[in-house]
């Protein structure tokens, strides 16, 4: 009989997908560093029979620039493996023929290239931090109150994050802002949407139930995945408060010291399978 | 048998509140212009046995700076007979021994002087405009999420207004803003909370049955006058809009065209009791 809880589930899994900054490393001066045995891990991961895939709420560069970096601090990671909202904003804005304005990182736009942005009929935001100015965020409300059926996108909804200089308010309280102004509803494009994790199964042709998410944020990137019907640990790294361990609403299936202690866990579950 | 009606509850009428900008005065450049016939129809009023007082949510001066221009417009009114969000918040600050971190217009800092800042146990946002920069909301998030306690006041929880160049988005909008990034509720202080509306009829010493608030705004001036237990008119000039006459929440007592009307009809009915 299969073993449904973790890590006796690890037996029936065909694929992992890794949350980023937290669990490969921490973000900080320059690339940031890497957290200890995780470049190993990843290496595990990719000598074993599991399909791997790297997911992603940062954007703050193009993935191209972002792997770079992974690369620079000793990972094996490769730009087809990294799903992040930017991508998947534009492969949604396509599908329905919609224009963005944008209000995104500098660094970011590169990933918006190919998508026509004359006459904007949405609105696109995601982390931009000191680029949230007054004017900035007025013209965006600008752009949405002067449409018939006003669309807004926000790649990701996180409250806050930590940098070196302290915490800093990220893309969701915009996104509220902008909600509030315009009586609406945004549609978020990134984690804990279903949609963002139903796209990186669909890259691995597995079923919700042969994944497992690894991830240090306990609301986006575990909750989001068991939403979806996978398996969600999360890692006493990056962002983990011990008091997620007893948060009301989202349990892990199981909660690991780091992710060289959960690829472990997996690999020799398997390896007893 | 009293009349509980539009126009005929004038009879019993004890006092008067009216709102200012879009009901005595439309904003502009410089003073901004006063609506036809409202400042006779203040006169009128100050000749009445009615008390009258002005609520307004202004927030960009002081008092003191905001009547000075309504007189060089004609009207006369003093700085005791208006009601603004500013002194309302200083007051519940010193009652409660709190300490604000200010993000606020610099026109209306001098309402603050008299308030101990050093060491902030809360933080007070105004319709601030431009200083709603990233840095400056950051700073306001920062000062919440490190206080045991965390109390935000908002003057107001507009979404948006008019001005010559464009809407501008209102206090309300980072009032959601930093809510969602500390996950706690805003105090409103100002129109449409009913201790703002509550503390204008303790000035007039009337019982709410016995006043009548006249604005432009069918939520914030008609709504939270009526759930105070007042009678609210609104006046088609200023932020009125045609659809407001079938709100699915607010209707109001009655709709007249201008300030000069409803006093009318106010003074008519009086004149036949």
């Amino acid at each position: 009989m299969a073993d449904s809880g973790w890590p006796g589930c690890a037996k029936s899994l065909k694929g992992v997908i890794l949350d980023m900054c937290g669990v490969l490393y921490d973000s900080g001066e320059g690339d940031g560093v890497a957290i200890a045995g995780s470049i190993e891990a990843v290496k595990k991961l990719k000598t074993s029979d599991l399909q791997l895939r790297f997911c992603t709420n940062e954007t703050q560069a193009t993935r191209e620039k972002f792997v770079a970096k992974l690369r620079r601090l000793g990972f094996d990671i490769s730009v087809a493996e990294v799903f992040s909202p930017a991508p998947a904003a534009v492969a949604v804005l396509k599908q329905r023929g919609l224009r963005p304005h944008l209000l995104v990182y500098d660094g970011v736009l590169p990933e918006f290239d190919s998508v026509d942005k004359t006459n904007p009929n949405c609105v696109v935001i995601a982390d931009a931090a000191e680029k949230f100015s007054y004017q900035n965020l007025n013209e965006a409300f600008r752009v949405l109150i002067g449409l018939e059926k006003p669309a807004l996108f926000s790649l990701g909804q996180g409250r806050y994050y930590k940098e070196m200089d302290g915490l800093k308010l990220d893309v969701g309280v915009y996104m509220k802002a902008l909600e509030y102004a315009c009586d609406l509803k945004a549609e978020v494009i990134g984690k804990p949407s279903p949609v963002f994790f139903q796209s990186v199964l669909t890259d691995m042709g597995l079923q919700p139930h042969e994944a497992v998410m690894i991830g240090d944020d306990l609301v986006n990137d575990v909750g989001g995945a068991q939403h979806c019907g996978m398996k969600g640990i999360q890692v006493r790294t990056g962002k983990y408060r011990p008091s997620d361990e007893s948060h009301p609403n989202v349990t892990a299936d199981g909660t690991v010291d780091n992710l060289a202690q959960a690829v472990d866990l997996i690999l020799n579950q398997r390896g007893g399978h």
